[in-house]
């Protein structure tokens, strides 16, 4: 039996370049899909593309609307394509009322034909965190979560600090979070699935103000810090995510986040800007 | 007299709807122009069009090849605008070798009609930084400094942590810099040269390594978290930039960086991610 990860970004190639989709029912939010899955069939687009150069570097997705829970239709062109980096503008649109076609995602991404050279990390996994398998799995559906959706119960979370609040107060605190996350059932890391993990946590304005407040991301951007060699090692590992914002201003906030996997290599850094109502 | 910035951003609208203007001789950089006064130019694109709502929230520009010295045009599409939201694509083209026109940067950008909300910071200003007419102007003009190029005498530059390297021996430290900084001459601070500020911290990779490593941002993404009338306040005094990398991985490193004014608020975020030679 096919993964649901995996049916929800299997794409079929169209004779006008073009990759046919739909949101998948594993990955609902409470409106739409979840948008690490829609941001995943983004890349899938450009991975499944003929003339791909490399792996992914850099991804940035703006969501400018709500998906439909109906097909939709990703171009992905190759802007420019240099010796060892190509640059890709990609636009996913659904059919709309009247009849016409609308965009619904905008995104764009780096790729590169990556050589060794001298590396390092300025971002130690953090020290001192408990094992998985030594913390309990977040039980998604517990009264009063907002999160009891059905993207979540494809993700294992356990988290390590900063969980989602208790109670919905009005306490504020600060917005950081480390947990560790996979996909449940496990399913061995890719490019694609590395991505919708890094839109994984829960939203930063919960834990900083324990309130419920309605959010959207509106722009997401991953960097992949690590080749598909480092991926396949991962495996079905856990990887470990820190995320936190920096600042909430006027309908806005940011989110970044780090994903390492369990040897401690920063397999991706990640950012978003989330729109919140009050 | 024209300030070089304006002079820079002074894009000519086209009939068929795009913008033209070139390179700025002042902020030309080893081989082509400083990327941040090319983002801010792909940021002008929006700002200028007659179609605009609100205020830019994201920007994200990938700079898929070095810009020529010569004439370009760049085209700012709305891909969705919504009741409080739009989404912008750019482009931008200069005429290649054989006659043709050849994408240059892409990017996307999302501005918004802000209201007032509960807002708050996670990331307050370091504290205990002295004052910017405490510190020394940077001299780029040292002998040895990689920096000795045109764009760098349109900042004034007063490092406080993490200064560039006086020896290029490789010895090895951490990636972060604190600094002051503002428009040389000065000039009261927009979107736009907010945006050329994001990009002028010098690049990671050498602070790390104290090696004169060959090096191109391959993608930038600068959120805001202000709007026109902060910025106004901030007028043409200093901004204090931290900058640091967390990942050097085959090629590519990233930076994250933060820009409060002097009254401690945070105007925007930014991340990029850069190619290095080994």
């Amino acid at each position: 039996m096919a993964h649901p990860f995996d049916e929800a970004v299997a794409l079929a190639p169209r004779p006008d370049g073009g990759f046919a989709g739909r949101p998948h029912p594993a990955y609902a939010n409470m409106v739409g899909p979840f948008g690490g899955v829609t941001a995943a069939q983004m890349l899938q687009a450009v991975l499944l593309h003929p003339a791909l150069l490399g792996e992914p570097v850099a991804l940035t997705v703006n969501f400018a609307a709500g998906l439909l829970d109906a097909p939709f239709v990703i171009q992905a062109r190759p802007a420019r394509t240099n010796r060892s980096t190509q640059h890709w503008v990609m636009e996913l649109t659904q059919a709309d009322a009247s009849g016409g076609q609308s965009t619904m995602i905008t995104a764009t991404a780096v790729t590169a034909a990556r050589r060794a050279t001298w590396s390092a990390s300025d971002a130690p996994m953090p020290a001192n965190v408990p094992r998985p398998q030594d913390i309990a799995r977040h039980d998604m559906s517990r009264s009063g979560s907002p999160l009891a959706v059905r993207f979540v119960e494809r993700y294992d979370i356990r988290p390590v600090t900063g969980p989602m609040p208790m109670q919905w107060d009005g306490a504020e605190a600060d917005s950081l979070s480390q947990l560790w996350l996979r996909d449940e059932p496990p399913r061995p890391l890719d490019f694609a699935s590395l991505t919708a993990l890094a839109d994984a946590f829960f939203p930063r304005v919960w834990r900083r103000r324990a309130v419920r407040t309605l959010i959207g991301t509106v722009s997401i951007t991953v960097y992949f810090h690590a080749s598909a060699a480092e991926l396949a090692a991962t495996g079905s590992g856990y990887l470990l995510g820190q995320a936190r914002s920096q600042s909430f201003f006027n309908g806005f906030f940011d989110q970044s986040a780090e994903l390492w996997n369990e040897a401690g290599h920063l397999l991706a850094t990640t950012h978003q800007i989330v729109y919140f109502k009050e």
